[in-house]
């Protein structure tokens, strides 16, 4: 039996959470919307996040940071990508230095184009966990079966996470490539926007497939390039999470590309779903990283033109399919 | 300009036999059925395979098969794998030596476990390719953008081929790697059986990409044992394929699996398919094979023992997901 502290009770946060109760742990949520906290803690659910789900009594919400991580033995960030660092900078002398982190955002740093565990390191001596995978939140809640993987640089804390999280319907890989981890899973938002395009086009199964088996190419040969193994991208943070994004609507990114495919500018379409799309942001750092190292990323190219230089989708995909013959391995 | 002959009028042949005569070839389409070849010659449709289509008046079809063949370039066998061998002993003495063999047929031959391009090589002395990927009929039809790959073991008869069929719709890779491309081709069927078992069950995206990419392990272990390469299952041919036969309800082996989750017994569901469903032999096929080499599959074994060994699969599943734990790369 653990203390497990849940810093923000967004979606996949509370499922993971509900499941370490069932599993007989000491769960406690923080997160700075007392109208959350007291969800959680009176009505027994957290419906602003996910819907018709029961909180157990072992899971207890906290308003305030310090109260929550008080005596636990592992803190999961739960919170988006995008305050990461400033989450963790509130963490700062609160916990002590060997308490693992574990980490289940997505992406990548903006302007600095960081890893997520980079970002917590500069700011925290912890160990760091990445907990990642093709997981919708609603699927795990309800105890459908789900396999992720926990990743670290040091596999003793990889193997701690898998015990911690693994029962019956919701398995545990680990895996020390943690760079490949990352990567991966910030890269495939690209493909899954440009999947959502091909979708608002009103392509078929065929392109789609196409453009998912390309894209994990682009998405290895960058990522090999990055540190990360190539064993890793074709595995469930890269090609499992790819496969789930690109054929879920739950994905902002794929609901963002589905919009630009049919004709809306994407300055509206950014406006339109609303918060930042991860894909976004990940096909401007790669463009830029590729045309600094020089590694062929043909789909990532002409969705940047899409994105940032009013091309046209369609023209573009035709553009991709007569590009010169090709060998499929190179 | 070249002339080409089909061998078999099916929905994927019939849609390649107009994209190449679209591309001014001269293209002739051998059937044993006089219905088919009727239809085709009056009435410039196929409606038996595939709907909704006009062939062009380049498209000639035949109910013999040395007429349709005479002075052919390249002789596509575009006829289910069960009746590859005979097709191929039929054609015999009928070309010269040097006509490339394209052949489009997919899975391993009943009883002897043997590839499709070995079948033919065994019964003609002509140059095989084989042109697979992701790649609905009904959409090659409608132009919508495909990829596929052609494979040879001499690279020269794989560019010819992508040079054949390439269009700004239909975009062909060379590949040398025939082995990786028939292996995964068939063993990708077992994977799709099993995601329509689990489609049957009622689980959700989460279960279904988890399977696919744990699957993908599975085939390209046992296929680097084959010979084949480990780029060529993450390729069109097996990953590329494998997506597009897990999302679509025309897949007979994910229909198959689907009736088997939802409590039909194997035997009534064959029955019910009506025909031979690839991913039942290939499981079978491929069960029998790792027994000898020793290599884990941890998947093809369960579906073999909800085939066989009446295993219920619900509970097959929550055993997968309680099997030792493990590292994702290994």
């Amino acid at each position: 039996m653990s203390k497990v502290t849940f810093l923000g009770g967004g979606s996949f946060g509370t499922a993971l959470a509900i499941l370490l109760a069932k599993k007989n742990n000491i769960v406690s949520i923080y997160d700075r919307s007392i109208n959350v906290v007291n969800d959680i803690n009176i009505n027994r659910k957290n419906d602003k996040f996910i819907k018709n789900l029961t909180i157990l009594e072992e899971v207890t919400a906290f308003n305030d940071i310090e109260e929550a991580v008080k005596d636990a033995d592992y803190v999961v960030l739960a919170v988006p990508s995008h305050v990461i660092r400033s989450v963790s900078k509130q963490l700062k002398g609160k916990i002590p230095d060997n308490i693992p982190i574990i980490s289940i955002a997505k992406g990548i740093e903006e302007h600095t184009d960081k890893r997520l565990s980079v970002v917590i390191k500069e700011e925290l001596d912890n160990p760091v966990v990445i907990l990642s995978g093709p997981s919708h939140a609603e699927e795990v809640a309800l105890e459908l079966p789900t396999a992720l993987v926990a990743s670290s640089e040091k596999m003793e804390y990889a193997s701690e996470v898998q015990n911690l999280f693994m029962t019956s319907s919701f398995r545990v890989y680990t895996n020390d490539d943690i760079i490949g981890v990352e990567i991966g899973g910030a890269i495939k938002n690209i493909i899954a926007l440009a999947a959502g395009v091909l979708d608002g086009i009103g392509y078929g199964d065929n392109t789609k497939a196409a453009l998912m088996t390309r894209g994990m190419k682009e998405i290895s040969r960058v990522g090999i390039h990055l540190g990360g193994k190539a064993e890793t991208f074709y595995g469930l943070t890269g090609m499992g999470d790819l496969i789930v994004t690109c054929t879920s609507m739950h994905s902002r990114n794929r609901r963002a590309g589905l919009l630009i495919g049919q004709g809306l500018s994407v300055d509206k379409v950014l406006d339109e779903v609303g918060m930042v799309v991860e894909g976004v942001k990940a096909c401007k750092a790669f463009y830029e990283l590729k045309e600094k190292i020089n590694i062929s990323m043909p789909i990532t190219d002409m969705l940047y033109k899409v994105l940032f230089e009013d091309k046209n989708p369609k023209q573009g995909v035709e553009e991709l399919m007569l590009r010169d013959k090709k060998s499929e391995i190179f």
